[in-house]
């Protein structure tokens, strides 16, 4: 049911040319009055509709999401920014909104324009109803091998989500795109207070390949279309699964990815040292070669802990007390156990236990695998 | 001619058995009184050998340098310790020093242990001499497709290195494994002044996969055996070349790669975001398959350039002031230059012009290829 499981909002995907005989260009609108948050790419480099939407926001309480696939609008100077603009007047009037309460996201190759005439004609045609999530959710995908949808029912209320990205995956702030929307009732501060924690724990902690977008964005819509009586811990929970979900997904679909690697850091000095040290195992290209390769090769785990950036040098580790496991079977624990565990299945559990202090943090990785390759040797072309 | 151009130097390789039917242990020795300085990897997970060559380095100066490969010793516990005492110990009773004369170099699986009665054995039977620099710089390899040496002559004295490396390579302090002699008389402080600016231009300079590996290091030998007068401007550029050959080396023999990116960053608000910059785009999986299918795809760059980390954030870029070229075409300058640069050969031209000021600085890369993933999904095993 995707971002139309909430009440009150209603979306559709359309093939407007753009890519090749696929559907390229989703619209997601509240019937009924909304507010919304998002979280953007800290990249310096930001996508056109990433700057011209920030400036909706701040202008306006959204009520409508264009989303476009096949090309990311990115780097494209002054003609990009004016057809971002072009695309919000085309769905306001389309909506009967304001231009400044459409957001619009894009995501694609870099440095390709956005054609804004068969945007526009996609826009004057796109169909929407409240069934149409499962459509929208199709149509903003590039490199994904299929929609990647979440919905958490509650008591009286409901969160839905869509979300594309396959590659160019790694946290920046928020990382690759996603909608959420509910019918629970939010005011704008109280929708950003409880979506950062949630996409920290989420789309902050996942890895495909260490690339940070152009184009990164997550944003919440809330129309409390569900009448439901304040339940703020249930709402923030349901937020969180629906986080989780989806970026969950997105890992497992990871370009050309065969396991998910599920990275645990304990006993880390800080809190901190312990993300920096899980990201560092989360884009080890060689942890994630062997990964691909079934080969439980610990000792480049202990070889990306040992270098994990943090305050201008590297984390804290002490090879002596580090404790790790794979799949559960420990296989270094201040010197080699001489275990060799299995890996097979698609989930490959890693454990490190540094045995310093009671900082901890988690990552989702996938593998390196030919296929990565050939997708992004062969992307453009 | 490698480490034995110089004079007074003697070396030799052999296979002692750590690796199948291959040369895996080498010698390099100062047949007169020698000073020496290393540069050491600032990985927090350090191999035995650093960790007892560093002991000895503060204890005497050194004479002789052991390197095997098969085996890294690290990740090994109080046993890789004790292995690598023995080995430091083994060599100086064959050469008439004393242990702590001896630098010891490892190179191969992490987590492996160092089997000292075969090293034992290799060392009684390696044959030295002032011919066998070659066959040094032979057996220090592991998945390098050749030995890498170079050699410096100028008047009156000579600089001759080997170095191994073509996975796991990515700056830290020194990368990989080098050895370089001289036959210029040298303090130990003059040394040590004059390798790390090399050693920062160079090697600090190249990336293969963004990995830091547990044993680099770089080691100069100087016995001033050419009783050459001193020319230090014309040693640190004799070093310099040596430096640089090397690493270039290193990255045109990169794990599975097929092109060298040759990249260059100027305009930085700062050398350190120069810097930051260069080695983001050097160790972008993205822009490295796109280097691999030849695919001029500048968007990725700048993707890149806008993701560097720097100072807790992301260094300075500012899209409306950058210009890109590739292979001396311009492809970006503020927005889309609508030109394709041809991209074949050995070699991929990357110049980035921030705008912003006078920093810059300059990396080697190689690409991300499907030999890449096979070489690491396959080594253990």
């Amino acid at each position: 049911m995707s971002v139309t499981a909430a009440k009150g909002f209603v979306a559709g995907g359309v093939a407007c040319g753009i890519r090749k005989a696929a559907p390229d260009l989703a619209v997601v609108h509240s019937v009924v009055p909304s507010v919304g948050v998002a979280m953007w790419t800290a990249n310096r480099v930001q996508a056109a509709p990433v700057i011209v939407s920030k400036g909706h926001l701040a202008a306006a309480d959204p009520r409508a999401v264009v989303i476009n696939s096949g090309t990311a609008n990115a780097a494209t100077g002054e003609a990009g920014i004016a057809a971002a603009r072009a695309t919000a007047a085309a769905a306001a009037q389309r909506l009967g909104l304001d231009a400044e309460q459409v957001l619009l996201l894009s995501t694609g190759v870099i440095g390709a324009p956005l054609p804004v005439d068969k945007v526009e004609r996609g826009l004057a045609a796109i169909e929407l109803s409240a069934e149409g999530g499962e459509a929208a959710a199709g149509a903003i995908l590039t490199t994904d091998s299929g929609p990647k949808t979440a919905v958490a029912e509650r008591d009286g209320f409901v969160v839905g989500g869509m979300a594309k990205g396959a590659g160019m995956i790694h946290p920046c702030l928020a990382t690759m795109l996603a909608v959420v929307t509910t019918d629970y009732r939010l005011e704008p501060a109280q929708a950003a207070e409880l979506l950062r924690p949630a996409v920290e724990e989420s789309f902050n902690r996942i890895s495909v390949d260490g690339e940070c977008s152009t184009n990164d964005a997550v944003v919440l819509l809330a129309n409390g279309a569900a009448g439901a009586p304040a339940a703020d811990a249930a709402f923030a929970d349901a937020l969180r699964e629906v986080c989780a979900e989806l970026a969950a997904k997105i890992v497992s679909d990871g370009e050309g990815s065969t396991v998910v690697l599920e990275i645990s850091v304990t006993g880390a000095a800080s809190t901190a040292e312990a993300t920096a040290i899980a990201r560092r195992i989360a884009t080890s290209p060689l942890v994630k070669t062997a990964a691909f390769g079934r080969d439980a090769n610990w000792g480049r785990v202990l070889m990306a802990a040992g270098s994990a950036p943090y305050n201008g040098g590297f984390a804290d580790v002490e090879p002596d007390k580090v404790k790790l496991a794979f799949n559960g079977v420990t296989v270094y624990d201040g010197a080699p156990v001489g275990r060799e565990p299995e890996l097979d299945g698609a989930v490959c559990r890693i454990d490190l236990d540094l045995g310093l202090g009671s900082g901890s943090d988690a990552y989702l990785a996938s593998d390196l695998t030919y296929d990565y390759v050939r997708i992004n040797a062969d992307y453009r072309t």
